[in-house]
């Protein structure tokens, strides 16, 4: 990380000095449902009908982040955006968020400042507030983020609900963090750099990469509609969407043609081309197999529109089902891309590397 | 960490398949508040009266356990049970946990499932379930816990609300985790170590270090009793009835009498001054300054008895009031110990050492 001259550290600070500077204002409209916030024991929050959805995930310098790509903003604000997306996969709107942060004595005070003010505007764009946390020493900086949600009546929208019959869709598109990472790996932006790729182009598939923007409304919205069953992709497209047929014991077929409408989320998939191109990479392999874009996958009943934002993508099939010309579908939950089952890069890796 | 030769690690068995192998039962009545557990995005639970707890601890190898000292079972048990005792000391009872993990490729998957075995048994004891996590890789051994709890219609017990003339309380006691820390560090059950000491009376102190049981029970039972403030001593006594003294505006006096009688907690105040003397320490420091002993600690009015298992300790007085003799008490916040501001050991300091 960088550090500038005689800038005052954690250890000189101290742990309630660091957390006093991180405190920062609740964003409006959280007054009724924050009861009770840092500063004590724990925190008490209002849940709107009797449920609260809750997860957790945890990110770990030179693993899930390195400062020297990610402004510690970016950091802060990335914690928080894959959590929330896990609620919104959910049917669930973010109501508060516990932060624990482990970091070396030595990390400058200004690198947790920005990095909190990273978490607190993300979380602020949910409409919720950072409620607690913990501040404690580890060799390597480490954030860990829980979550917590409401469903406001709606039902939890689970894993395993798609039944045969069901189209697949998607808010969002895949791929253009994991181009992004790949430029960042290449070197991209110093001089040693020899890939040759338009700027902006390239700007905008890094900022993918630091930067997610999950489709948080999405979510509730897909609920509202029916959504049968629902994933929010964060290791690959393939991977995750496999846990939901795994989850569902279904077959689900996605489309190409359809996939690379919404491949590249907001670069598109020109831009994922051109930087395969340059990097003689596939594209697909980051459409299919590329983390940390954060989409939302659903599955919604076939009769109904889809909601707005939300495509189609494939369809949802019975394991073992019999096919035109006499082919079978697989006898268990699969993925299909096209007629094939996808071979390529397998998607995140939690100990892999 | 101890590990068997060709035991399976972490990085052959994989994400996925080290979650299916640590996935538990959930405890006994559990079902109608657990709605969605691991396995989904995210959990819902049930919530008892519209409110939700919330808390988050994090634990790092080799700063708040060593592998060396505890076993695997122990620092999951301990992660637990000192984020319970956060959810207690608001006076709430524990409803579900999610615990993200963080460890190199190349731990043992049994020293994972033995973490998790502990974890699961404290949080039975609590009647609530792991409900969701997750697994990531780091350097060294991370485990973040957050604790969600219910109020069930009781008042939130804050740590503002102490008034001068209430009764300061204890339930449980304090120095015997510090004490039993000093004798691992002092190679206590090695043929190196040379301090003198009775061994079950050092089995008792380091038990206490390695699985505090904190007074869960106590923490709703005195929000029912009218608590007016109150917190979980997890830093150190004179600490942590600091932050009580400074949210409350006031002063609280110790009665060192009273503090004798419960230091030591189940070891005993004997025990406590038998490892000082064989330690050459003082045990008041350890009684006043040691952390992780989990006690509670809280103020009453002083006109009703104390609930069954909490004792009087202090009194609560106005900052700057006159004294008997023309003396005044300190004019901020302050604990006194009889009539002297502590000075020893400060207690825990998360970026100390």
């Amino acid at each position: 990380m960088r550090t500038e001259v005689d800038e005052p550290t954690v250890a000189e600070v101290g742990e309630f000095g660091v957390i006093r500077r991180l405190a920062g204002d609740r964003p409006p409209g959280t007054d009724g449902t924050v009861l009770v916030d840092t500063g004590d024991d724990a925190a008490v929050l209002a849940t709107s009908d009797g449920r609260v959805v809750a997860c957790t995930d945890m990110l770990v310098e030179g693993r899930h982040f390195r400062l020297e790509w990610s402004a510690p903003s970016d950091v802060g604000r990335k914690a928080i955006a894959q959590n929330a997306a896990d609620i919104a996969a959910m049917g669930g709107e973010c109501t508060g968020f516990l932060v624990a942060l482990g970091c070396p004595p030595s990390t400058p005070v200004r690198v947790l400042e920005e990095m909190s003010a990273g978490a607190r505007a993300e979380a602020a764009r949910v409409g919720a507030a950072i409620v607690g946390g913990d501040l404690v020493q580890a060799q390597q900086v480490v954030l860990s983020v829980t979550a917590l949600g409401a469903l406001s009546g709606r039902r939890a929208v689970r894993r395993s609900g798609a039944r045969p019959g069901d189209v697949v869709a998607l808010c969002g598109g895949t791929g253009a963090s994991a181009a992004g990472l790949a430029l960042l790996e290449s070197g991209w932006g110093t001089s040693e750099c020899a890939v040759a790729l338009d700027e902006a182009a390239a700007a905008r598939l890094i900022a993918a990469h630091l930067r997610p923007h999950p489709p948080y409304g999405a979510g509730p919205q897909a609920a509202d509609a029916g959504a049968t069953a629902m994933i929010d992709i964060s290791d690959g497209l393939v991977a995750d969407l496999g846990h939901l047929a795994a989850e569902s014991g279904v077959v689900l077929r996605l489309d190409p043609a359809r996939l690379a409408e919404d491949a590249g989320g907001g670069a598109g998939f020109d831009d994922l081309r051109a930087a395969a191109d340059a990097l003689g990479a596939d594209p697909w392999d980051w459409a299919l197999g590329g983390g940390e874009d954060h989409p939302l996958a659903a599955t919604f009943p076939a009769a109904g529109p889809l909601p707005e934002g939300w495509r189609a993508v494939g369809t949802v099939h019975a394991t073992g089902a019999a096919e035109a010309g006499g082919a079978r579908l697989p006898a268990g939950p699969a993925v299909l891309v096209g007629d094939s089952c996808y071979g390529g890069a397998p998607g995140w890796v939690a100990f892999g590397g």
